[in-house]
């Protein structure tokens, strides 16, 4: 038996039902232990299980996170079972990487000051628009998601600056440094994009030093986590124009309560950690599932992709 | 001599400078008949020239036009003489092509509802994003700026679909299509987009069958000529959703006067007709300007790049 504890839009369960006649699929949007007792396969968001639910999982082999964070999962718990769990990792590249391209070419071509000179029924021609084709791009982190802005970036013409811990190679990067290197590298770029998680060596990168140093054309954008720069640090470099925009999806504090300073900031764009949403969210999910649902049935456990090292937690 | 009848940015004049020391410039902005007299080559945005400065042509060799627009010279006198005229055709290509997927991509990721929610101080994660990857663009009217567009959308993983007079291949399309075909292909597209430029066959060429013919998802965009559908026909689409949204750079009327219905229209942006600006113009105009002098120097006039067929005007 399958327990998804969730409930999927019809359409996409009628698309599972057909890919899986002979499965029994259960769909509550909540955990009960008799259901999960008789499940073989577990489908969950991966926030609704407990180490107390461990008790009840006597059929289980797999359970199949259907999102990337798994930092809600009692991990050392199924450690010492033979259960397999598996996610979505690079599910969010696509959607991530189309906003960020929204939020730079809005940026170039001026379309919040389009959207205001409407509201006021302006009809305005003078804007400060700008090409982005020739700009250069300084890109923390460019795993899969980064390399996925990569490539768009260079479709556009823009340089790409790789930045990673050690400087070793990355995809659709022109050119790599290590972290060691940032300083002395970012007053070549106009824009510098993080896509960093957080770790012990992320976590208060970008200091007051960096955002000097910056060329005060730069637009800046944080889609990584929030503690990558420490809010006020930020405000300040802004509020002193020390960079001209930043938009960030990301925050130190979320949900950004409503008397933050931030949502006033007239060059700060506040995106409501919405980076990586999608219509298509589910439905992506789902692909992956039925791709490593073959695998399972064939006993390739081995193919089963996205296997979480319970160890790391990643 | 060289007779600009505009005043560039002084860094662009420095350049032209550094870049032909043996020449004397003035740079004056209006058409002063002495001036003109002298000219050998004349630089100008061609909309200052009559046909009774064409007295004043003696020594004229080459008028060099810093815009694409051309309708405003006195083309049928200056065909009776031995003067090149060239433009800077093409020179919107990029910054067109960047706005297009600025407006896109805004759309399909939520921007104005995230610069709505900011200007409320709301942390709200519930956007309508969408995934651009997978969708289908009909793009009409794909010469040169329709074409870079088709480029762009494909690197977002966009099937395209190009629709002109008779079609016959262009670049960056996965497939063509007549003017003929466009009512039964209008329902495959969720994005349909328009360069095309004001002729007679495209004078109205989209009407309310049309918009009742496109996908109710379908976002439509505007870059070419406001006379493609008439204002009451958009308007009507719009208002009763027949499509979904609309992004307009161009307009029946321009400018579009303050109290025209579009500017409440909460399914349409309104573009003040600035899709084409940057802020690298001119810089991109020069760089045109500098490749054809050193033809014109060496007396390969043949060589002089975008030279305008003075007898159909473009």
């Amino acid at each position: 038996m399958i327990y998804f504890t969730f409930d999927p839009r019809p359409d996409l369960k009628k698309d599972l039902e057909q890919f899986m006649p002979e499965e029994q699929i259960i769909y509550e949007r909540k955990v009960d232990n008799n259901h999960l007792n008789e499940a073989e396969i577990l489908v969950t968001y991966g926030e609704d299980l407990t180490p107390e639910h461990m008790k009840s999982m006597k059929n289980l082999k797999w359970i199949f996170v259907a999102s990337a964070g798994i930092e809600k999962m009692p991990l050392a718990e199924l450690d010492e079972t033979e259960i397999i769990v598996s996610n979505v990792r690079g599910i969010h590249k696509k959607p991530m990487a189309e906003s960020v391209l929204a939020h730079i070419l809005s940026y170039y071509r001026s379309l919040p000051a389009i959207y205001a000179e409407q509201r006021a029924h302006n009809w305005k021609r003078k804007m400060p628009s700008k090409e982005l084709n020739g700009a250069t791009a300084l890109i923390l982190g460019p795993g899969a998601i980064g390399s996925e802005m990569g490539r768009l970036l260079q479709a556009f013409g823009v340089n790409t600056i790789g930045c990673n811990r050690s400087g070793k190679q990355a995809d659709y990067m022109d050119e790599m440094i290590a972290f060691n290197q940032l300083l002395d590298t970012l007053p070549r770029a106009e824009i510098v994009l993080s896509v960093l998680p957080s770790t012990k060596e992320t976590k208060y990168l970008l200091t007051a030093d960096h955002f000097k140093a910056m060329n005060p054309d730069t637009l800046f954008l944080n889609f990584g986590r929030g503690d990558l720069v420490a809010t006020n640090v930020l405000i300040e470099a802004l509020q002193q124009k020390e960079i001209a925009y930043a938009v960030c999806d990301v925050f130190e504090q979320e949900p950004l309560p409503s008397d933050s300073p931030l949502y006033d900031l007239e060059n700060l764009t506040v995106s409501p950690h919405v980076s990586s949403q999608s219509s298509r969210y589910l439905e992506r999910s789902f692909d992956i599932f039925k791709e490593n649902y073959r695998h399972y049935r064939k006993g390739d456990y081995d193919q089963i992709t996205n296997q979480v090292n319970l160890k790391n937690g990643y």
